[in-house]
């Protein structure tokens, strides 16, 4: 468990006020502060073309991760989930052969977030960066994940605002990895009840001239899987061997995907998607770099598996800044830059992988006061999705969800049990770590830390 | 040309305040007034599973046209311009038969106007129609059209407020006709120097129980065609026929599209897009829904000469209501639908032509003071792509552009001598009538009426 | 009513054999005889990267059209219709952009004529133009029309011998317009009950040294339509006017699609195809290319009337061969290219229509001898799919289909009496001319001239 | 090495005449066999709306499977090479809901076997089966492997003729594995020089009453990969590893690409595709198919390494028979199905690997006889491509290549010696297995066995 004393704390009266938004008809979001460029686990990488900003809502989480190419470059696509979010992919696909594109934008939300995609284009615009001449207009494009359902209790969305905020933030050369940007909440491994915390990776290569950078969100609902075979992170159900391979997993499809004897059962996280990017300075013709896109993507199913799931809205970009011209300089064959970008998008998987928050000690006993035990009862707020009601028996707390979603396996027909961890923490032991965190006054944490969730009375 | 007495002069607050926003660096749209649901000319039409919503900033002139469906339905889309913008159609690409689309979003502003249709999607969210549980997020899809260049002396777009306010004033059964919401600033016949204006148009049809409606945003680099052949709208060089053909036009292609002799000349226009829905409330299935997608699409090549060209963006969405089960009740057979849609489209393209401004009378002699003439001298600011600077000699007034762009026409290399027309109004003769209308106190007003230009000292 | 000399009379002997063949389970087409680059009218055109060759067999009649570029070009593809039959669209999808495309190759047969365009790729290698080398694979694409069904009395479909005969007799410069090559049992109207006869058309035009040329085979369901907006071909209903408009028709619908007083009706042509090929010299990249596809595919709406229908399978390939390089010799515009491309795809389109069959003039009285007619009567074979029995009575000849299919209206029910046109030549008065003319011993042929059937007892 | 007495021996008199034709301008392959239904190692399963058919010309050898739905199928597809050749797809991206699927192709001989794919439909209706009835056309589609360039010495390819031997004899339940029908030639592993022989492979499973089969020729640049990430088979370099894994190639690319010290090298093998169908008895919905085809195309990337390269062609169908309606009987979840598709794909691509050839044991001496090696020497003709000549010197043999293209390594510009294994059989040490036997009288095979070249003086 990661210690509470951390920077999102402090963004507790920002969350007021969103909840108190959030409880009325109209969600209002423009009392959340955009928190730009997070992120102390980054991939640094010399390559100028290439600029990057992130931005969060804490009170979300959720974010948005900008890739501003300021010189412009040449894009394609490949969609391959089944439900994907995009802006402006039939553009792409005409296949011109003219560097147009300005940026590609990743973004929590589902297809809320999609407003942060055109967001940039338009903060180009209002920038003075680009403008309506025909051939200065700004192209933006994008996808989205789905970080929503029941993984947050809260619908908080990445919009103009905070697109905005990624844009003007963005710097050359640093990819904060990890739950950061667009994968902020992201998840993994959905599909065999893993729910495994995810992010964002990154990778770069350079060959000689040749660079090859990968981005990636990964919230799959597959899992992430290491060259070597074995799963990078899942809670996985009681009787799971430690060393979790893949391939054992699959072996036992679909019995791996049922709920285990673990309780409390969870399924968050059933809905997902992986979008990524991966980016040349060689200079590729249309058709190249589509070959570039379809063969990475198709490669991403021995990184995440499985891959492309009709619960997945799978897309990625391909870029060429087009800075290396092989007919000037000597570049890679294609097929080099396809098999190497495909094992770089693996690296960048990898690179997504956050550590993983463990599970609390229950110590044999706690010594709780009845008096304190009081005070937190009540019932507290998350959004107008979530709510818990904190009843006191017997010198035992007690939670139950009042709103219309469960809270993380806590559910609405009866009152469960707390384990009490120290006076002011309790847990609901399971397949997943949970931690309920009382803060005075009136304040509830649910796992405090990096995903955490936060609600008042 | 219109009287100068209606509405759009009430807006001068708000021109003021984002003309001096736009001389800054970031534009700024947050003081304009969105208007909504403006326009006498509509089609009436009886079917509740349809609103439409329009919103429209005067300053620019631009607009926005949501179309919504608060039952949702079916949608499909075709692909065919050469500059096509759009959200989400990778999604409706996937051919999956649960209806799931909200809304149909047209907008002006070229890409910049995307975000008008991320926006619809999030206030649907915003205002608890939708939310983030999987089976009830937002699908609101849709394209735009370019109505930037040098037809506006301004670059304001359709944002994600105007998009909320054309959302939120949706009604059912009327859909203004002509030069409002995205075909706010819309023209037609590019190709071939005609500059018309045009607008957004639509037509409603019932056969037994089948309802079939037809939205269109006219913003063709073609010219509209009427059934007999001739041209619906066209400021044609001096010696074309009135009664201009569009197979005239193509019969003496390429001299039909090169400048005449006719001064001044302008390039304005030569960037458009035709952004269209067709709906019916009988159910299809999604190859269905596609075909009708594909048929009416192909069929507007008879209304608009020539059709999906590469300086057009055209995209039409197909939807189904589902309503009408024809399993249940008699329907049509798809081969009727499908004509009868294209003809309806035909008819939807014809609504669309506004009445066009005429050319101003030229009076033999008009008494002009010296004095007030003096006072109209100075420089006029439309936005920071275009300004005018006024002059006087000889008693007779001069115009020169001074900005980055020309003023229709008015070029920035020397002075062009005015024509009065009263002692405020001035011209311009030409091959397009032009009106500078000076208004006290240090306002100068171009072309006064639907598709005016405000500028101050 | 065309005379009825003419060469198609020599082929009995294959025809004898064929319908031996068709009798049987398994249908032999060996025995059939291809006839090459027959058709008097013919656009002749300067152009020798373009190499045409057609092949019929006389029996069905059914034919293959090849256009054979023997340096090879660049290709692209534009599929629109309801039911296409094609050959490698995805390789050229991948918009590659090497000139490797050696035909295009259109067929009647529907999906059977599918094999004649297989069969020009081998018979390429066969005859050593091509190999299996990688960089010398022969590629031809394609596309089929459907002229199967009650408009032809037999299934003959052009096969790999028809095919290879066409390409081995290809020739620069000659294109047979009318009902020839894969154009040999092409309709059109059929949505109407026009069923007028169609065939294949070309033109051609050249500004400065930029070549195009327009290919079509077209077989629409829709009428084929003048610039002057008259119906170019169709038997209409007893009370359509003989000045027939196609926005007559789409104003009347459906009832102009509706079977009229006159009998007897028929279903003939209701499935059909229109196939297309616009061919530049100008060197195009493949995104260029696409656009001149899909401009002209869609343009067509315009001469065919309605265009693209589910019954449809419209195919129209976009070829360059790259000869005139823009960056060296002075080319069109793209938005030229494609307008005139336009243009000259409606051009070719009127070109495909042949001179319709009349009617017969029916005599006031023919002096017929009874026991010419006896001799008349017996069963007479078309193939295993239609049979007539003729009978007399009262000194008058009588017709009812025995077969599985009716023959041109005359059905199975009861016997039709025929009139007599001559001695030996008969009619059934209805909407479409019909002869039954009986040739010793034996023999009968319907409609003789160039869609003739032919039968024998 | 495989025995040289088997039955491909007796194919010698066709052979001759094959070669005959093949040295003259053009290839005429009617004197060669089909020899149908060929191979030991089969899968077997029972699911009668299945047949398989598959036939061989031995001559090449290369070959054509026919996979049948005599009760027709719905079909999707799903292409993702660099170098496609299919047949109809098109009409199967409608997304029609009616089965109307007959038949799977998957031929070698690269575009020149598009002709055995046509030629099932044809077959279908030359047999009676199928008809020119829109309602009962024959449709097949398929796509081709690359099994030419100088894997093999000669370029005969699957025909028609070969096309209607298979599906004339096909079969229900049983599939030959390895070498056989459109595998027949199939190689692995070209992108690192492993050049394995391949073939196709097969999987079946059933769930309850869920029914799912894969079909697969792998054809593939990259390596066919085990689920514990070894590669299934490879001629290594010298210095690689005999446990070699898919990542290890990678991780040393591109290094593990270049030609290592072993010499003769070759670059057989670098151009291929993959064909590969899934079947399932689940009724499914268009979008649904199009989902399974997607997913399981997509986890080949773990089968085999790299996938969807440049090279390769790659096209997955995806077929429902409907046998099995979900809303009767109960059917798997969508995602197991897809998960489990995509395994089953897994062990059809593994099961597609035959034994490979091994290397000739080389005895420390061979008593040759200088007459018998004088009786050797000539100019043997493999075909109009590849002739070896044959010398002798001191006692010893060499060959060198005089045709146009090399024989497995051995050049044009010198002799190379041959180590004698036997008095009748002689090998050239190297990365690959190399036999040349000779058989009297002037005919010589190399690698006698499955993938054996026959040339004559």
């Amino acid at each position: 468990m990661k210690p509470m004393s951390n920077k999102r704390f402090v963004l507790a009266a920002a969350v007021s006020a969103a909840l108190a938004s959030a409880s009325s008809q109209a969600a209002d979001q423009s009392t959340l502060t955009p928190v730009v460029n997070a992120g102390q686990q980054t991939l640094q990488f010399d390559w100028p073309a290439i600029r990057v900003g992130t931005a969060e809502y804490e009170d979300g989480p959720t974010g948005v991760t900008v890739i501003h190419f300021p010189k412009r470059a040449l894009g394609a696509v490949d969609v391959r989930g089944g439900g994907p979010g995009t802006v402006n992919t039939d553009y792409l696909r005409l296949g011109y052969d003219t560097p147009e594109l300005d940026a590609v934008v990743f973004s929590g939300g589902s297809w809320y977030g999609l407003e942060s995609i055109t967001a940039v284009g338009t903060a180009l615009k209002d920038d003075g960066v680009r403008s309506g001449d025909w051939t200065n207009l700004a192209l933006s494009v994008g996808a989205i994940i789905y970080d929503l359902g029941d993984r947050r209790l809260n619908e908080i969305y990445p919009d103009k605002r905070l697109a905005q905020a990624a844009l003007r933030a963005d710097r050359p050369g640093i990819f904060p990895l990890g739950s950061h940007g667009a994968g902020r909440f992201a998840k993994t491994g959905g599909l065999f009840g893993c729910n495994a915390f995810s992010g964002q990776g990154a990778a770069f290569r350079q060959t000689g001239e040749v660079k090859i950078a990968a981005f990636v969100v990964v919230n799959a609902l597959g899992v992430v899987t290491r060259r070597d075979g074995r799963v990078a992170a899942c809670y996985g159900d009681t009787h799971w061997s430690k060393d979790l391979r893949a391939t054992d997993l699959l072996a036992s499809y679909p019995d791996s995907r049922k709920p285990g004897t673990t309780v409390p059962a969870s399924n968050e996280g059933k809905r997902n998607t992986t979008v990524s990017l991966i980016v040349t300075n060689q200079k590729l013709n249309p058709a190249e770099l589509q070959r570039l896109a379809t063969h990475v993507h198709s490669s991403m199913s021995r990184a995440i598996t499985p891959f492309a799931t009709e619960f997945d809205g799978d897309v990625l970009y391909a870029v060429s800044t087009g800075e290396l011209d092989p007919a000037k300089s000597p570049g890679l064959p294609n097929i080099d830059l396809d098999v190497e970008g495909a094992e770089l998008m693996w690296d960048a998987i990898l690179a997504s992988v956050p550590a993983q928050p463990g599970f609390p000690h229950v110590p044999r006993e706690v010594e709780l006061s009845g008096s304190a035990l009081q005070e937190y009862t009540g019932e507290y707020t998350f959004s107008q999705f979530a709510r818990l009601r904190i009843t006191t028996e017997h010198n035992k707390l007690f939670a139950q969800a009042t709103g219309p979603r469960t809270v993380y396996g806590i559910g609405q027909s009866a009152p469960t049990e707390l384990q009490a961890l120290s006076p002011t923490d309790f847990t609901v032991v399971g397949r997943y770590p949970l931690v309920l965190h009382f803060e005075a006054p009136g304040k509830l944490v649910i796992n405090p830390g990096d995903w955490q969730q936060m609600a008042t009375k």
